[in-house]
């Protein structure tokens, strides 16, 4: 650990105190920890603390902190050339691009960069009223699209109801939830049957010839880790076919190995015709993200200008440090990594944490991409603090977070749940070392079980 | 000049090609230069040939390509710590912070950070519809603010045509234009009384208490270098002022030098409620925008959340360049010599080409930003190519650009304009020598006239 030094984090903390205006929060009720430094899988405080990070920040440092080779890099492209204007051909944009074609599924194989997630959410809804000529775009709820107007009003949960009314035109429908299913259905299959056809139903009272576009996060990422149910995915396909609509997977978060799989949609062989991307194609080094887009959807822009574009798009640095990514990727095995680490660690030991606690409801995910449902009463399965729960009703949950943050691990909560969503590189031990911290954290959780 | 290699040019090219999927751009119709490197004012293509950058890329390399201060913090940032989520504190985040604020006007102390420009001011217009709990947003035509939906709706030219419907609430007025004035005003003080009494008749008509914002660009960018007459900021301040409407400036063009200010509404002494800002703020080195914002906006969220970010938000490495950049502002005396080179350089020398040229309708500008608007007919003032001229309509406009690059100058064209905004760090010399090129060019342009 480098830089521990008390006095210069109470520094940092009193600037930024006085000058950081900081995201999703009441300026007067926060208290952010300075971080000194990081590496791999942990960062450390001014103080010496160091923490095993079970978040990779905001689900986005895949490679873990500091991969030597992405730093390399970075710096080699400094010296080289760090910017230049979207207008022009560079060779790190063009590597990238082609490198990102060549892992995209079906005939997905140019790329539009941006500079974020909801940049990239901004273009695919802007292509798709454009190709399609149509207007309305039917998102879910229990999902994040971004921040900016077009993709926050796309978001269905509580982030976007301080920036309503955002864009019209937004339709929405409800996903499959197994565990909380808003069509009573009784299981895993009988959710995927009843999820589509209640997407049928919601298109023909649209009107499915009013429908640009539908946009679903492949596994639904912050609002839950909801790995869809076998064959929902190629259901939305069908339906997207059968009405020429547009079917956008938005994978900012699971893209990129999340699930083990380059892109999420490829663990069930769906190929949308535009899938978003951000944080794991870089690990969030520098700032990037962007659109994949299929030749048919790029073919309406061939002779008609494409009326989008950001002063940043394609940046070299940002697409060098994504070139060096997605080299460690292929080289260190990355996609095979994750799989094997969630079906041989990650699930198993997950699975076994649920059977030791009353307060897990349920325990679902893939790959390295996991939530762990808290409730009061696995009968009633009511959650352990309510939906969007502030204030006093959150105290559980943060009960539960500072007993991982006591023992070394930062965790990831949202609502009622604990994700486990850790860096791609994490070891085996510290994947176990995690998990038993959780164990431990767990028994607060418990406290609150009445069922 | 490196990486001279006509092979590696075309490879870069093919793949570009292939994959990139460009910006405001026709895809089969366009043939992007590549580039090999840059350095200061100069990049060059893998011909070897170079060009004088008079756009500053897209009027954001302030202190030109690869400012050796800047790339040794981005290398040495990337060593230390190239990422953290934006819910930490980070000593680059706080002392960019801090470093902004204090050259930022009043009392906007606070900096919200984002990834671009339009990301700012997507957050900046959400920021005033909380702060007041009003809905609409006063716009002006003839100008740009960026890319997403909220953003683009407020843009009042065509590259918001295509993705219309966006956000409602977006109301429109005319700014100050004297050379083609709205207002039939007969000088620069009759357009600016005009322009405000304007203003104000729109904010009766849809009722100030429904007003949460006006914004616009401090001095209008790319829509045409349209400079307020002095009383216009004033004026717009007082409005605010009178109805309680927050006074958005946009200064992701304008900010970090380019009229030879900190930040442009300097110039005027006014105080706006909230800045946004990009591009110089670090050159575009690592992609970085932001809100700096008023203690009394910043208090409505103390207590209050604030319901938006981004997962890159305050990105330690983009901070870092941002920190490196205001440094060499210091050191280098970049707005002092920003003010001289544009009094006693670039003003001088364009107004000698409006008298050598006859096409040349005004010259116009301050610092290191400038227009030279073209025309067929000094009298009639009819544009050289018409308002968004594309195809063959464009041609003129073309040519003019064509002898530009032909003579190793790479210019910013725009409609019927010439910009001449060249990095902060020109010196007189390459200032000359480009107007020297202009000069010659413009020769193309006057075979137009008609007048
Ligand atoms: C699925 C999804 N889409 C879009 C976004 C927005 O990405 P960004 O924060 O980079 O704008 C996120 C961010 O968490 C996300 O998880
Ligand atoms: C005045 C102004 N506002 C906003 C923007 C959008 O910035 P960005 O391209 O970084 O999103 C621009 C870009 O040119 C601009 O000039």
């Amino acid at each position: 650990m480098t830089n521990i030094d008390p006095a210069v984090g109470k520094a940092v903390l009193a600037a930024d105190r006085k000058h950081v205006f900081h995201s999703w929060s009441a300026q007067g009720l926060i208290n952010p920890l300075p971080v000194a430094g990081a590496e791999g899988c942990y960062f450390w405080d001014y103080e010496g603390n160091r923490y095993l990070d079970f978040t990779s920040q905001l689900v986005n440092t895949n490679l873990g902190h500091q991969h030597p080779k992405v730093v390399a890099a970075i710096k080699e492209q400094a010296e080289r050339l760090c910017t230049i204007a979207p207008s022009f051909a560079n060779d790190q944009r063009s590597e990238l691009a082609r490198m990102i074609a060549e892992v995209a599924p079906g005939d997905l194989d140019m790329v539009f960069f941006t500079n974020s997630g909801t940049e990239a959410v901004e273009n695919a809804i802007r292509m798709a009223r454009l190709h399609t000529g149509r207007h309305k775009v039917l998102a879910a709820y229990r999902s994040y699209h971004g921040s900016t107007h077009g993709s926050i009003a796309l978001t269905g949960e509580p982030r976007r109801w301080g920036s309503e009314p955002a864009i019209p035109g937004v339709v929405r429908f409800h996903g499959p939830y197994p565990y909380r299913s808003a069509f009573h259905a009784a299981d895993e299959r009988e959710e995927c049957a009843r999820a589509l056809a209640h997407l049928e139903e919601v298109i023909t009272y649209e009107g499915p010839q009013t429908v640009a576009a539908i946009i679903l996060e492949t596994v639904v990422g912050t609002n839950g880790v909801l790995v869809p149910p076998d064959g929902y995915l190629s259901g939305v396909r069908e339906i997207c076919d059968r009405h020429g609509i547009v079917f956008i997977a938005d994978e900012v978060m699971v893209g990129f190995g999340r699930i083990g799989e380059w892109f999420a949609v490829d663990a069930w062989g769906v190929v949308p015709d535009l899938i978003t991307f951000a944080k794991g194609v870089n690990g969030g080094y520098v700032p990037l993200g962007g659109v994949v887009i299929s030749r048919r959807i790029a073919d309406t822009f061939r002779e008609r200008p494409y009326p989008g574009g950001h002063t940043y798009s394609g940046h070299p640095l940002a697409c060098a440090s994504g070139v060096a990514t997605l080299r460690v990727y292929h080289e260190e095995g990355i996609i095979e990594r994750v799989r094997r680490l969630g079906e041989e660690v990650a699930g198993p030991l997950l699975r076994e944490l649920a059977e030791r606690h009353p307060s897990v409801g349920e325990v679902r995910g893939r790959g390295l991409m996991w939530a762990i449902e808290l409730v009061r009463n696995r009968d009633t399965r009511e959650m352990l603090v309510p939906y969007n729960a502030s204030g006093p009703a959150a105290e559980p949950m943060n009960r539960v977070a500072a007993a991982c943050k006591k023992r070394g691990l930062w965790p990831f909560t949202h609502f009622n749940r604990v994700h486990v969503v850790p860096p791609l590189v994490i070891t085996a031990e510290q994947l176990k070392e995690g998990i038993a911290i959780l164990d431990e954290a767990l028994a607060v959780a418990d406290e609150y079980v009445t069922g």
